[in-house]
């Protein structure tokens, strides 16, 4: 027997663990074309509370009082499907819980690159790495010499932003909750950190970036981005990925320098991981190589045992994690 | 003796006529290359207000206690200039006074298209004419069977906006202050019109345009800005060219739907005029020869003497031009 963890009901703000449940749930037969997949990573993301209300999004709500879905590096236990043996390290979506039974083309194998840990592949391997890759590189269009502006820079798609960055000749500036945060930034090699409890993200950017800056790369909205209008160069170039600060409230988010997208020009773009799927090749290859030479590093916060998950989802809105968030089962 | 408005003083919010002062100005000497320009048709533009302030832009801001300037359409009555002769009709930026002298360089000659009036080139011709142009079919990428939703667009931008979008097989809703300005918007064969005194715009542009809009053009921002956002569909592209709601006040701007930018993956792009004036060959041909073929008109809301330009100015911000506000001098 398996156990899932279930949303039981929607939250109205911020969730709490009253939302959630951790239930028995019976494992199908291993039928034809099936595998049994022993978890040992799940990924928890901001994006998923937005799968927690009920309101369409750009992926359906999760049901309520069903399992619920999420990243997850696996092992096969048992295979009745062709190309997967015991023991191969799979990726999936059937994170939450600690064990499924899939069809094949539910899993991808963890490409084997030496020297990388496993859960790199739900990290900057995985869907955060590629977000900051292509938000970086394609709807963001940076190049090198650009002076690059991050928010939520210790998180699991900042911190990739910062090191990818880095790799390829920008400035960085990042910012992230308290002092702590903040020597994890700088030690991804960042030029600048903007510790945003300490004084006004505007203040703080201005001091960080007196020239200004060509790139945003938004994990938050809100007052980070309305800095980043505030500092935005001539032809400045935003990539929106998340606004962290707006998922759990209703509120209306205030910007007084929007008006600056006139007269600097700035080109913003929305984007998701889930538009480049179809370029995950390059992204492997190039971003990859940087692992293993140790350019880029994998970093992850992690929480022990199923039991874990919801609190280390809820860490995520109060800055629990430097690097990627994960439970280990 | 020339006469000539001057800033005397900066406005803080909405300017007033105190901040206006007209005064003598005397002509210099015909000298070498220069010509004697009598002024028929001043422009007055939303962009100005930002000029009046003291704070750096995208254009200097006018001088206290000097002849202010924006365009003008004029006449030559004297010169010394080779390939300008008297009568010919020239555009240039030395509006805001009756007569000048002005070098060669500073003046281009109207072009001559049979069964267009010589103020359109201040108008639909002319600066907002292109910025519509290009706004339109550049910064927001419009096509053919486009759902375009467009702003003020009773306004000099906005009906060229409406105007050329129908010329180019595009759906145009357009919003305006009020049923009659609404009828013009309509008159221009706009598909739907939303008169956002009569209901909030994010009601008007729901039943405006039920399923959703792939373009909008942003004269106004604020509200209008965050309806935008909230009926976008999947990869809408917003052009965004002015703020006329904003230029008085220095209030924050409140956005209760920009957190739809990353799902449905908008993008956003600021732009001037300027950006595009090397390109004008390109306006004037395509949209000279809409205009006169009649396909395109040219719409105005004259006011008469040069002492009715500050009136006619601060009119922009109250919505009482229809079309192009023009001064006949």
């Amino acid at each position: 027997m398996a156990r899932a963890w279930h949303l039981i009901s929607r939250p109205d703000a911020l969730p709490t663990p009253d939302n959630f449940a951790l239930r028995d749930c019976p494992l199908p037969d291993l039928g034809d074309g099936m595998v049994h997949v022993r978890n040992l990573f799940l990924s928890v993301d901001p994006y998923m509370r937005g799968r927690m209300n009920e309101a369409k999004s750009y992926i359906p709500p999760f049901a309520l009082d069903a399992p619920m879905e999420g990243g997850a590096l696996g092992e096969v236990v048992q295979s009745n499907a062709e190309g997967f043996s015991i023991g191969d390290l799979v990726v999936h979506m059937a994170g939450w819980r600690d064990e499924a039974v899939l069809a094949a083309k539910a899993l991808q194998k963890a490409p084997q690159i030496a020297g990388v840990e496993p859960q790199a592949f739900l990290g900057v391997l995985g869907m955060p790495g590629a977000t900051a890759y292509f938000g970086l590189l394609d709807a963001a269009q940076a190049q090198a010499g650009d002076r690059v502006f991050v928010s939520a820079a210790a998180g699991a798609v900042g911190s990739a932003v910062v090191e990818i960055a880095k790799a390829k000749g920008m400035t960085v500036i990042g910012s992230a909750r308290g002092r702590q945060k903040c020597d994890f930034v700088a030690s991804l090699g960042a030029d600048a950190t903007i510790d945003y409890t300490a004084a006004p993200i505007l203040k703080g950017l201005r001091e960080a970036a007196p020239e200004g800056i060509d790139v945003y790369f938004d994990n938050v909205g809100g007052d980070h981005l309305d800095a980043a209008f505030a500092r935005a160069r001539l032809n400045a170039r935003f990539a929106l990925c998340g606004m962290i600060g707006g998922y759990n409230s209703r509120e209306a988010m205030s910007f007084r320098y929007i008006i600056r997208v006139i007269a600097m020009r700035i080109a913003l773009r929305g984007f998701l991981y889930g538009d480049y799927v179809s370029r995950l090749g390059e992204f492997y290859s190039e971003v990859g190589a940087l692992v293993a030479s140790g350019e880029v590093k994998s970093h992850e916060t992690i929480a022990d045992g199923l039991e874990a998950a919801p609190d280390a989802f809820l860490g995520l809105f109060s800055g629990a994690n430097t690097g990627k968030m994960l439970v280990r089962v």
